[in-house]
């Protein structure tokens, strides 16, 4: 990867709540391997990684400016601010103060992404009550990003070396997920899955298995009626748009080895049905892809362990993997 | 595995549908491995046996007794058949005229086992529907195993050399899942997996992880109720008993490979959330294995495949996991 240089577009990188352990993933990261970080900026004041810097006794050059077309020396960490104003941070004790401060990182760093000047979003852990409570309207970073964009349907997508899974739906109680379900929701999904795996993915022909909801994909509506009444129409209407997809296929057999080999993405009904076998299969490196944005978004999969903020216990892979996925999925899009 | 000599009961394997692939399993894994059938005694007509072969061009010596007790020839293929009378056998084309006899072999293999006469018992794959014609009033094997043993409740259990999972449901639509599960029917099966890790697989203390329904658990009711007012009840319970278990926790990370350390069994809320992760993770190797019952029974995890009988594309994989696992089992119980 080459050093930032004012032909190549940086991939915007936000910490999420500060009070949280996203500071320390990308100090850690950054500590490790500073190379990962030559074409990123973060997209939050400089105060919040220094703040934290010094409490991990980490010396490490962190250099802020309001300019994304600004080079920084080499080998430096460097922050995009492009004028927010921050209150001080305590690691594990989220401040309503600082809330409006973390959604105008968000805000920004869309906007750059939307307006051509990043090339990517790669996205720490937010605290959704505090976020809320200063006025946020979204469920989360996703519907944030969606409604900033002006798309009606974006898909989550988790994807690692072995396997990637994309849902139909995510969180929500098991027992509501038939009811969620609707031929034009399916293929909505499908329709997303198939134009990100071509234009992000850079697979010609992108192969789409689609999950069934019940079990032995419901044996001719024995146990349940959802692959006839939304899955099998979807899937019909889909391959007739020109859409390679093959099912609904039983959800217990899809994932063995003998049939991983058989698709690019498994398009999944449910959380749990996506979630089990990507986090069965992958070591630790599953990346959490925004699908149907006009730019890529990645995401680190887990939360914002406030309790472990500032402490030696915090774990960085998640974080480089999703910025090896931004990389790579926004390379060919200069 | 030492010869079978009369101071070691057998294990019985019925092949279940006769014009199905069950007999070609048997006669495949028979002519790889004669070994493996030392202590095995296939409860069935000879005939069907040998006119499969026939059809096959295999050359095995096959023998038939009326009696359990009667040594046969070594390097043979013991059938057991205490008088069960047939007709000829088409291969691929199930026949009414023989589906009395296929009950009787699993009545009589049964019995066998519940009087000490014999071990175990693995089961091939039957025809349910030609079954049912015939007045066969059970779903499958296991209803009428439980039925015949005069006990309340079984449990499904796959295992395989990674993971060992048991369900809490099995073939039901994915929205009746949820209205399914109480705190008697959890406490029910948390019961009989505890006494048969123990009392078959040899655990002392066998360490349970009980499966959330919902996605995340259900985030303290946000995501569905279930867990509080059904799997947090029953595992409360469980533990006043004696039972050592954890959860309910979420299912997308229990299956990843640092929780699977933690864990003996792993107690799923439905049908893919069991198998979907033990497919995943194991080639080909898991077994079936039925808990609850006074005696070891095992089955293979294929269907007849009619279309595949007496043709060389079948594997008997499955089937030579299932007698090894029924050895296993059954070992420490002469």
């Amino acid at each position: 990867m080459p050093a930032l240089g004012k032909h190549i577009k940086p991939i915007l990188l936000s910490l999420g709540e500060p009070a949280g352990i996203g500071p320390d993933c990308v100090l850690r990261a950054f500590n490790a391997h500073p190379e990962l970080f030559d074409d990123i900026r973060i997209a939050a004041p400089a105060s919040w990684l220094r703040a934290r810097a010094d409490d991990l006794c980490l010396s490490i050059p962190i250099e802020e400016t309001p300019s994304l077309e600004k080079r920084l020396p080499s080998g430096s960490l460097g922050c995009w601010n492009p004028g927010i104003e921050t209150s001080p941070v305590r690691p594990g004790k989220p401040s309503h103060e600082n809330a409006q401060a973390v959604i105008d990182c968000l805000r920004h760093a869309a906007d750059a992404c939307l307006h051509g000047h990043a090339r990517a979003l790669v996205t720490g852990p937010i605290e959704k009550s505090v976020l809320k409570n200063a006025g946020f309207a979204f469920p989360g970073h996703t519907e944030f990003f969606a409604h900033l964009a002006g798309v009606e349907r974006v898909v989550m997508m988790l994807a690692s070396d072995v396997i990637r899974v994309a849902l139909l739906t995510t969180h929500m109680a098991l027992k509501d997920v038939a009811s969620h379900l609707s031929v034009d929701s399916t293929l909505g999904c499908l329709r997303i899955v198939h134009t990100d795996m071509q234009q992000r993915f850079h697979i010609t022909q992108p192969r789409l298995a689609l999950c069934a909801l019940n079990p032995h994909a419901g044996e001719q509506g024995h146990f349940g009626q959802e692959e006839i009444d939304v899955l099998i129409p979807a899937a019909e209407q889909a391959k007739s748009e020109g859409i390679q997809i093959t099912g609904p296929l039983p959800a217990d057999t899809l994932f063995s080895a003998a049939m991983r080999k058989s698709f690019d993405v498994a398009v999944c009904c449910y959380h749990d049905q996506a979630l089990i076998p990507i986090k069965a299969l992958s070591f630790g490196n599953a990346v959490n892809v925004t699908l149907g944005l006009p730019f890529v978004r990645t995401s680190v999969d887990h939360g914002t362990a406030l309790e472990r903020a500032a402490t030696a216990d915090v774990s960085y892979s998640s974080l480089e993997a999703a910025i090896e996925m931004a990389q790579h999925l926004s390379h060919a899009t200069e």
